[in-house]
């Protein structure tokens, strides 16, 4: 198979240049596999899962591909191109300080109504209609009478494509990060192909990130229904892959990782052949036991807890030095927690404020 | 009557250094006033509620004031010393991008149960208790064992001195604005003593901002008490006055609006004095009639239709220049709108995303 | 006539998009008068320029226009479409904080050296040899081996443009400004044809902006040979035009400064017909009097002093407020200076650190 | 010994709160050995500087110190409590584009004719005098009439204190970096000593970093001397020490590095008892073979040369990865070099403009 590349305009610039996306997409002629939307760098310092569909798209070429696949790299142009300094100001909008991952259309669909009125279809028809009411809020909100802002305008934009189909992975990174992958709590089982470690189980809220805003209605849905006696299995599948830290290529890693995904699309049999997945430990936690911890005071910031090595009530966490307390005793101030956990993340600046999130763990870590 | 200095500390530096704030306060001896909160400069390039504090400190001195005043000028000194190019980037946390107005606690009360458990009180003693309750939450946040953001620390720490007073004013501008006045439903009478000729209606809930973070609680308290059959006035007046433009001071202008301050304390007694609110004609709309208009296309802005004057369906708003494409019918694109409004405040920039928020008018709006 | 509009490529984003700049030309096929580049926009928030050229365009479609024509507006796309905040950061790459009117290709010619070789040329062939030296330079830069930095590449690009026309105008904007024209001390005359009442009349050093890039070698080779015994007039003429405030487009405004540059183009042949310039006072001072007076101390900005109005010695400048010494003598001061001048332009934002400039003034103006 | 803490004033900030610097200082009493500044943090993001003055105090309270010893730690506290994003955006002033390392006094002595005025004086008189001479220099710049800008104000500030020792060390890092050292090429001997394995000889020219501003005047004036028949030993010595990576603290590390410095300490008599230098390869290059390699284009890069480890003709540095050029032979593209060199440090982010500075390498390494 081979990929058909076109182009998305989502934007123009105030040079009037357009803001365009690169799209890959193989539309398979036989009978269906699931279908897969993958992006990538959302967040525009968090470049590696460009690296990741490169690889991936490499891998793909050589397998039998039964389901439709349509990759976005480089997903947001207007946060990869924003240097401030020498580093990547990607996260927000520049303007309305707006984090780009909280632009997804949150469609607060009451089920139980859209439920009553649909409630005679089958299962497949019911899952066309929702689908279909959940693409054309979509097109509603990007046809606004008001306009639309420029985050939500390119959200939108890749939500229509990501709510068509059946599997989707937004493919970000921590700031210093070891490798996690954020699950809704109704697909556990599909932690355990990918290539990562440490899965942090989310339940059914809407956030704003791009997953959420995939899965939420489907599972809405799907409970309600259950609460009215009839099953239907969330129809769709949305992670959000962690895949190590911001500012960082590495071809090698991304390989890895595009044989975890590759792993998960054999699983779910949009590629024919089967894949193993890795062998290793994997871990997790629910969102509510995933923890910040705010520094206590500003100061320089040595980093001592490794990002992935289990952490002991006590043990050291970081240090915070402060040059202008010379000779007191909090000249070095040493940081510690008072319960284990896995420090999954930490800032990327050795410098913070008082109040900066200067670590995240998780805590009541289970093995899955 | 005086002021006393004081200085509260809400942050430190990664240098070490500690933020803090200058508190100016007055204790009123005698049988008690109404209590005022104040501050200004919560987003650090809205300069001009300082030169209005300054004003208003002059003018007091010279009054008889019958209730405990609390002003806080410079509320933000993180936003107010962040220069990006020449202007202040004050709007949002420079390291997280939240909207410095957004880091109030939401309180999140359960009115019902809270009520539940306290409707023997009187009135007097459930305003004690529930002010109680607030202030206790807020300290919860405070101290929290995980830490608290920057932002949170900050903002909570003013919420703390604004839970304590009976009439809490948030002084705000536009970026480029007409001065307009955020006023709950439920307080509408205030808007005529003020110096303000727009006045937005807004409901009961919570957007994050400081005067949502003091009224929404009580508000539905006494809306849940109503629906009991007991009547409990709203015993807090919040508001956020916009007071025309960012990166401007003007110390006459400040007076005006120092001034239309003192006529509303007047009214409710702060000080001994009777003072006539300013003669003008004062309009209002309700918040959901408050429009955000993006532009349709990226390009250099020429802003046509003045804030504050009213502007007819059709009307020339604004045109955007595209030189890229001279020689077309898209080089000078003259945008309208299809209502009649009251353009309140537009864009600081003369060069715009497809998708920023160009102007933000009034729509519906009637005479108060 | 009509424009021909062309593409330069200047550079490529992050995300792989080329940056380019629009160009439109004119080419005159009969005999040639002086050929003239414009360009407009190389900082990012300076945006007046563009709506000069847009009046320009179509002002010179109306006229017999005699000699080649280079327009180029948006000349700095990076800058242009680098917001931070509100406003735009385009006075300096957002990665090493180079100014972009810094970057131009100083060629330090040895002119000594070079007449030398060349002494024996008549004078057009000298002009010709002098001109394919100076766009060798530029051609060399920009394919040095080690590769050009992102502001060089931009610049020297430009810079290629310009060094084939024999009138170059640079169109720029101060932050809060009045109109004034940076005029090389050789070419005085060609200030009263603008529409422009200040001028700073600027020596012949490099300082590294675009005008001086293209007119400092040639002077400098005029001067060496007029120590010789030989005249050459310098035979380009080179200016900056400051067209006003930044974050501003203004059609009507732009007309006017459109005008202004015909009457010069007429007076130079460009146009056929004969075209008078406004009548206007208009006055200079040389650059050695154009002063920076920076703020003696941190604080609050009242800007009191008109740009473009003569202000007297001792004549209030500018108060600083600082709440934070209410009730001291330094709550509110005044600044004032002890010397006659003219406030050309002040800082754009309202508050400010200690040194920050706030006015630059021309002192020792003169009427030319 | 211990060191006595004091501050000094370098500023202040838009809401009045004073910049101030903590100086830990200590007087020798007895007969002197030379004196010695070092100041650490001009560049905001790098910080490490601090970690090895911290331990550097700590050490040096064990020695038996011969000289007067003055540290500044976090000597730019604008710089180093600017972020932007997650990072320090703290290589220039934010408002002005300038290097903070650019800001420092350029004396541009005309030391022929100072000599000439002093030539009759002994050695000692003639350093006293030439000393007195720039500290005045410095004074008068501070107190200019005009005022100062915030960088100058601070540089300068931070200048006289150099201008008053004999050593200067100056504590920086890279972006991504292995250690090296900014050494005049009259002291190269010095390199020995610092725990540092490359270096950089410098010529006898004004960049406007710390370093050069104390040694140059007296290395001209040195110069000047040697051309009239008399010498003088250059009798100040000032380095640049690039300590690592930004963004990092590493006590371990700093501890090396303040052994280094404590080692070059011993052997000009700072410390009375002897201390051996690390033993270690060291190797230089002239400044004019050290390179900076340019982005040949825009997209993700992966860095693939480690920095300290010698890299052959044409092996690998980076790749640069393109995904929307896909399918092509631009996809991913591999960079290399056209002689040996010794990469230094790579830019800090992992995607680049075209012509982004990627590499500085040295060329015709030599060891010493």
């Amino acid at each position: 198979m081979s990929f058909t590349q076109s182009s998305l305009k989502i934007g123009e610039l105030a040079t009037g240049q357009d803001l365009s996306i690169p799209i890959f997409s193989y539309e398979c002629t036989r009978s269906k596999a699931p279908s897969v939307y993958i992006q990538a760098n959302v967040h525009g310092a968090e470049v590696q899962g460009n690296a990741v569909i490169y690889q991936l798209m490499k891998l793909l070429e050589q397998y039998t591909v039964c389901g439709d696949i349509t990759l976005v790299p480089l997903a947001n142009p207007l946060g990869i191109n924003q240097k401030s300094g020498e580093f990547t100001l990607g996260r927000f909008d520049p303007i309305t300080g707006v984090n780009w991952n909280r632009e997804y259309l949150d469609h607060q669909v009451d089920v139980e109504v859209w439920y009553k009125a649909h409630n005679l279809l089958s299962d497949a028809d019911l899952i066309t209609q929702f689908k279909a009411m959940l693409l054309e809020a979509c097109y509603t909100r990007l046809n606004s009478e008001w306009g639309i802002t420029t985050g939500h305008q390119q959200a939108v934009n890749l939500q229509v494509m990501a709510h068509q189909a059946d599997i989707v992975l937004d493919l970000h990174t921590g700031p210093k990060s070891c490798k996690h992958l954020y699950c809704p709590e109704y697909d556990v089982r599909a932690a355990s192909f990918f290539s990562i470690p440490y899965t942090l189980l989310i339940p059914n809220d809407f956030g704003g990130a791009m997953d959420e805003s995939i899965f939420c209605p489907w599972w809405q849905l799907s409970e309600h229904m259950k609460s009215t006696g009839r099953d239907l299995k969330v129809p769709v599948s949305a992670f959000t892959l962690e895949l190590g830290s911001q500012e960082n290529i590495n071809l090698e890693d991304a390989l890895v990782d595009a044989k975890g995904i590759l792993a998960y699309l054999s699983e779910r049999g949009v590629i024919e052949q089967s894949l193993e997945p890795a062998t290793m430990k994997r871990y997790a936690c629910y969102l509510k036991d995933y923890k910040k911890f705010h520094s206590p005071l500003g100061g320089m910031v040595e980093y001592l807890a490794e990002v992935g090595e289990p952490l002991k009530l006590g043990a050291p966490l970081a240090n915070i030095l402060r040059l202008d307390l010379y000779d007191t005793d909090k000249a070095l101030t040493p940081l510690s927690l008072s319960q284990d956990c896995v420090p999954i993340l930490h800032f990327a600046s050795a410098s913070v404020y008082q109040g900066t999130e200067l670590y995240k763990v998780m805590t009541k870590v289970f093995e899955i």
